[in-house]
């Protein structure tokens, strides 16, 4: 395989687990799509620039432990150098390696620690292992997350790869938490450009754990043009589902493992005006204290649910609203007799919750992923302290 | 005086504590202001026709325990046969009584004891007694909400009394909550209008409890026009500031008996483009799961609070950007070393917490209000189901 990957513990996380992490592969089409958030970090700024001027990227280089966000002028030079120590040792441009950090906010990197981190990866490389990557960079997170498919076409065959991570201060706006995925079709910039971002909305733009946005999300995608498979306009969706695919499983291990977090709801929004506007109103749900606490108590309060609806003030006619909880209908344009102990054993017994709302005023329909607040998401970020 | 209140335990509320309000006085100018919720309340949808075509009220009747909300033509029935009772035993018009519910979503009035309630309150009609009516508007709030002054002009004098209710699903749009405040002053009913929309948006409009907006939020501002004293547009400041301020408090009273909460917080926005700006920033902040939990565990947690900052894409120069905790500076264009314990000390010793975030880039101000979130509220939210 042409991706390489190298892990090292650079001790830059107080637990002394792996903390760095470099990608190598042939100069590659990519999209990469980066926090919208004023706040960003330093690497989102040093990325936003590489992402001008350059068509094919050959390396990324990820810290865990330490954000180097409002870091100011001394955090740019250390995203530069990280970037630079990677060029240096594979003997190739600055310009073709992306740099990414997550972690604590403000405070500078070690970069004694960073340096030699980074070419003990280096030396370390080998054929891509997902696990360890996906482990290189966790940080509140309790599992590894990535996911793969093969693809066989006519007796040649092409992959879809990923990895993730991310649990608290999920709430993306143009992306979220760090997620790498590749694929090792042949394809240009432009069609690769358009199909991500679609997928993007689709799955790392549609997940919520808080309400709030990093200031370091990132998503990238890479390929590599290894394969024998060309994509092009007329074939796309041959390489459009697994890399939903893959990048919802991806999507979906975040919200799931969303800080204290029991279950992971989906909330599907059917028959809206516009994409724009069944999004809009995932989103609500998706972000209201009083659903998620509900969901967290399994109670079926459709009051929760319509009223964070309402809440947009989007004129919805609520007497052509349907609610479902799993296939439970709960509401149907009024209040309804429904079994209620039938409804609470459903969010009890299920750790992957449903959630269907019928608007019934237009075609089109969309699906947001939630987690509930839990007294675990309260200890998390009120008793451990920064 | 003028203002006569009778309250009444109807047996909405399983408690049986009190649950119904009657308000009369003279024929007055008002201004209201209800929610902007979709899924408004029958009493709402109810008020917003009076609204339009009233320019005097001269009674409320509210009751507690029930919202009245998703309740489909029979609640809408039911709001209008509150106005009627009341009108009937008054012997006045319909068109001039204000209806307000709060409580449960979705369950119909029992509306055979609503109607033994109210003529009871009726019944029961004596000068307006601010703290037996304060408790007759509760649901989950833990303490009654009033507020008077009196202020003395030259001899003459007029008050501004008011109560409220409110603890949870707060975070308005339009306006929050139930609040009701009088005052005795001769004025327009345009210049009322001015004068309580702008005190609206700084105090019911700046608060948060759990970003949840309500089906049935309204604050009604009545002038009686009993004392001597008229308000003209050269005199408005008169009123303006005792209207202001007892509409603070009770907006106050609401965020510190926010559900669960342990902490008023007051979020001071300064040197922002533009007031909306400024409301915006604060409002972000207040609404950060991440910063409430961080308040709740005394944690002068900076990067969470300008991380809610960046959220709102405004291209903040976070270079020029101070943060106070109380008045500790935690940030200073960069992260810099302050005295965390004594930062800690000051978030652990007080259940009034101070934060101003100056961001030098124009020169409007706005104060927004909210709680931390804490275990209680989730217990309260998850464990006592609907």
């Amino acid at each position: 395989m042409g991706i390489k990957s190298g892990v090292a513990k650079a001790g830059i996380k107080p637990s002394g687990q792996l903390d760095i992490l470099v990608m190598k592969f042939k100069p590659s089409v990519y999209s990469v799509y980066l926090t919208q958030n004023s706040l960003a970090a330093a690497p989102v700024i040093y990325d936003r620039e590489i992402r001008e001027k350059q068509k094919k990227i050959s390396a990324i280089v990820v810290n865990s432990g330490n954000a180097n966000a409002a870091t100011g002028e001394e955090g740019l030079r250390n995203a530069e150098e990280m970037a630079k120590i990677v060029a240096d040792k594979f003997n190739i441009p600055s310009e073709e390696v992306l740099v990414f950090s997550t972690g604590i906010i403000g405070v500078q990197l070690p970069m004694d620690k960073v340096r030699k981190g980074i070419n003990k990866a280096i030396d370390n490389l080998q054929d891509w292992d997902l696990e360890l990557s996906a482990k290189a960079i966790m940080t509140t997170d309790s599992f590894p997350k990535y996911a793969e498919e093969e693809i066989k076409v006519n007796g040649k065959s092409f992959f879809v790869k990923g990895i993730s991570k991310g649990a608290g201060m999920i709430h993306p706006s143009m992306a979220t938490m760090l997620a790498y995925i590749f694929t090792d079709v042949k394809i240009s910039k432009p069609l690769l450009d358009e199909i991500t971002k679609d997928i993007l909305e689709k799955t790392f733009n549609s997940i919520d754990v808080d309400g709030c946005e990093s200031t370091n999300d990132s998503v990238l995608f890479v390929a590599t043009g290894e394969s024998d498979i060309e994509i092009t306009e007329e074939n796309k969706d041959l390489l459009v589902k697994p890399l939903y695919s893959v990048a919802l499983k991806l999507a979906k291990m975040i919200v799931k493992d969303g800080e204290g977090a029991t279950k992971l709801i989906e909330i599907d929004v059917r028959n809206a005006k516009s994409n724009e506007e069944a999004k809009k109103i995932g989103e609500s749900i998706a972000v209201s204290n009083l659903f998620k606490t509900a969901m967290f108590g399994n109670d079926p309060n459709w009051g929760r649910i319509l009223s964070a609806v309402g809440q947009l003030h989007l004129d919805i006619d609520f007497s052509k609203v349907k609610l479902f909880i799993g296939e439970f209908l709960i509401y149907d344009g009024k209040p309804i007799k429904f079994d209620r102990k039938k409804a609470e054993d459903y969010l009890k017994r299920n750790s992957e919750i449903k959630i269907k709302l019928i608007l019934n005023r237009g075609s089109s329909n969309w699906k947001y992923y939630t987690s509930d607040l839990t007294y675990k998401y309260v200890e998390i970020n009120a008793e451990y302290t920064t």
